[in-house]
């Protein structure tokens, strides 16, 4: 009956890790804001609001890995036990979740630039889609025939959150499709983005 | 009955991960101090004498934080069940907590410069406020009407934390005000900062 | 029989620990990715595709450390006790973890270049191999004649995980003398290596 | 008797919070070393060999961090209670811990410069003793009196506790002392340093 040896918490530690990788993934956001240099002449406040695409990515992402979370934890209340199999589908997913603050601090810098902001969306999308794939298999092998799922649990709600996780699985593939087809034409054309504060 | 699933432990996993979310935001603060580089002729010593605003910024912001963790874990002994909103409410309360150690930057590289200075310690006050008021939000929403709180909690100690809390939170707004008055006038004028040590 | 404080969670604490360092030395492995700049005339994509060596060693080390986190659990689930040897052994084993981050960084920046490649593959593998040594070492120490182990195991798992862990070391100390034997032989010769993306 | 509300498990988040902390800043520690760049016609393995004091640095903050926790761990086995002064006390005692980054940052840099040395080791041992002085006022408030204390706890344990605290905190000062009398003369004198890799 221990927190990490009993059979009813057998996926405890599973659970607490994977905590820790979205906490630290959420928390690490801000570490991709700078702090602006004023130049001399310029205003501190003109240069903060200039900086909008960092909060504006800072927040998104806040909000996107909070969801994939609670999603998780919902998740987990379901599975009761834990396999190779399933450790191995977490820690690829994990890897996913952790990944989310790189395609953020790419959409923050080019969000601005009409060359490159597609590139920087589709990557910022793709990541996202490829998170939702993850997390749809595991659910797939957690879920199917009972495999990781207490018996007890009602069919039915398998089946809904199953048809969940698909849809928005299938939603962030579509939202993917929907700006790759804008080409990075440009690739001669001036740079027309405004020097951003980068570390 | 296990830790992550138990009816009495519904606000466990969630609390699991706020902390690591504070723990995170309250740690990441030291990576906001760089290393003085000596150039030739200066004393280490000095140098690190000339880098207060930072530990200034790291000494506040860790008690700050500290403090609303305090707060967090002693509301959280009375919130016995979550629901999406709940869950909703934390992650935007978390999102400001963990952009904290943004303004405290900024506050440290800008607290000694005239010019710049109300606008960093607005942006520093106005992040506390934003905080409050997500913080009393949370609060109302989980304890009105015994939402999501023990029917057996004594209200007159519901009803003194949920004054506590807003009054708390008209103070940091009151903070807000009495820092925002003064304005950034000299948009021309010279920098007068001295050059501080920046990453 | 709280979580801290009783006999049969003896390694509880231990343990929460460990987890809160896979789970940031793993989480800490993006922030080695840095966002390409965009000169001018390159295409975004372009060059997001040549810093295929950071995602390479992104993916490679969030594997690593997930399958070394996941044997850490699996140890201790017999582990169920533990005093200061281990304590101690523990601590210099989460210090290699927690020190992966950097010869990822090393593989990542110069994995391209011709001249450096063998010190840094070596520098990597020779980090995994002492990782591999402790983790054997603080095994031996724990399991043998079930010094921290409780006497209801079975003898034949003790000694096949005991196997297990030898072999794998042996594998990780073969694979670091196989890319050793090639030497750095061109001191003086010019670098060929890209100019990478580097903070 | 859950995790988060039960009588005799009332430190339980105070321990969470802290280990959270500990395991950051411990693994923050990484981020401080830097990957070296090869400058045309240097060797990748002497630029590493030349970086040690970084992975020195790195090892003795690791120990003394992993130590600082282990004690940390064992006094709250016998620490029953919280109340608001020793959440304060932790807190302060916790700001101490996640500031050891800083000073190991400070040694690594300056420990091969005979004219900012003793300034660095003085700050890192200074860090040391006050982190040791907020140790032992913890440890006192807690034990005096049995104030957060089990009345079950054998008072000569609680007697040799403190002694052992009490003479920890005096060996850190008086290595403090005994690094700080040889005076930083040389202000207006060369810097000899080597070019140390920065980021």
């Amino acid at each position: 009956m221990t927190a990490s040896g009993g059979q009813d918490s057998d996926t405890g530690r599973l659970e607490t890790f994977s905590d820790g990788v979205f906490a630290i993934a959420i928390t690490l956001l801000i570490i991709e804001i700078a702090v602006p240099h004023t130049e001399g002449t310029e205003s501190l406040f003109d240069e903060l609001v200039q900086a909008w695409p960092s909060y504006f990515g800072y927040a998104i992402s806040f909000l996107v890995i909070g969801t994939v979370w609670a999603n998780h934890h919902n998740r987990f209340r379901l599975i009761s036990r834990s396999d190779h199999i399933l450790l191995f589908l977490n820690i690829v997913f994990l890897m996913c979740v952790a990944f989310i603050p790189f395609p953020t601090a790419l959409l923050a810098d080019y969000i601005r630039d009409e060359q490159y902001r597609v590139t920087a969306v589709a990557v910022y999308s793709g990541t996202l889609a490829v998170t939702a794939v993850f997390f749809t298999l595991l659910w797939f092998y957690a879920a199917g025939n009972y495999r990781l799922v207490d018996r007890a649990v009602d069919p039915l709600l398998l089946r809904a959150m199953t048809r969940r996780y698909v849809f928005g699985m299938l939603l962030y593939i579509l939202a993917l499709i929907f700006v790759l087809p804008e080409p990075e034409v440009s690739r001669g054309a001036r740079r027309t983005r405004r020097g951003s504060v980068r570390r």
